[in-house]
């Protein structure tokens, strides 16, 4: 439980904070205003880059909190700068730095409840870390890096993945 | 090693069957030319929807079949449009159906050689699950929703998660 996670989180989220820094000097070199690529959409009502982003974060910082029964960090809404967003991104990353193997991992059957359409719902955590969160997850980090390479943004998808050797 | 693995591929290709059976609802109704949907792209230099369906598809049946030590099926790059990446999707979910969780179980610690850079790289089974083929496959798969998405398709998360109830 423990490795299909926080693990995988943390690799992530550190891949998307590179994809964050280029996006900021793209934007920087392009002279394009700061507030622009963070209100970027792949359509009208799609969430843009800024919620991408956050939901990312906040499903994996909701997963660990759950799985491991500690408290889930609140954190306000309020980025609308690439450099706030990357802010996010490592704040998140030093919770999940916090969560030990011994705290998730046995946490298979453990009852989990979400809402799902509204409705609280019950899961086992296996069940709701890989049906629920690692999809949900890598949904977001997909969608922001898709967002900004369809702004033009110069990555690849080994700046998706990441250093896979020594993840 | 299978429960985060061939269960969860098989459930979000699924899952982006319905969403290309929605896709081509959509182009039907709209009278768009069978060949536009596939083709489409969120970049010019990015890959379009067809390929996004191939790689998909093709990350989880060589995770399984290098995993599990059986024949990876070639599946020729021929499809032009959605009824054909969806039969691609549906014979890829066959395939996948076909691996009995004894013959992954067990596998973290295999040896799995795979191309990095175009280089030969040794991988530990569970390090190529986790780091490389996962995260890879979502990327695809949300890709491919992005691009629809993009495209005017009106699907939501909830297409893309799939029932996680059930699953």
């Amino acid at each position: 439980m423990y490795q299909v996670s926080i693990p995988r989180f943390v690799h992530m989220l550190d891949n998307l904070a590179t994809i964050l820094d280029k996006a900021q000097a793209y934007a920087e070199a392009k002279k394009i205003d700061a507030k622009v690529l963070p209100a970027s959409r792949l359509f009208p009502d799609m969430l843009p880059l800024t919620s991408q982003v956050r939901i990312a974060c906040d499903t994996a910082k909701r997963a660990a909190a759950m799985l491991a029964g500690v408290d889930n960090p609140v954190y306000e809404d309020n980025e609308t700068t690439i450099p706030e967003l990357k802010a996010r991104v490592e704040k998140t990353i030093a919770f999940l730095n916090t969560i030990r193997p011994a705290q998730i991992d046995g946490t298979e059957g453990k009852e989990i409840v979400v809402k799902v359409g509204g409705q609280d719902t019950p899961f086992k955590g296996m069940q709701f870390l890989l049906a629920r969160a690692i999809p949900n997850f890598y949904f977001h980090v997909a969608t922001a890096y898709d967002i900004l390479r369809h702004n033009g943004l110069d990555v690849g998808k080994k700046d998706f993945l990441g250093n896979t050797t020594a993840s």
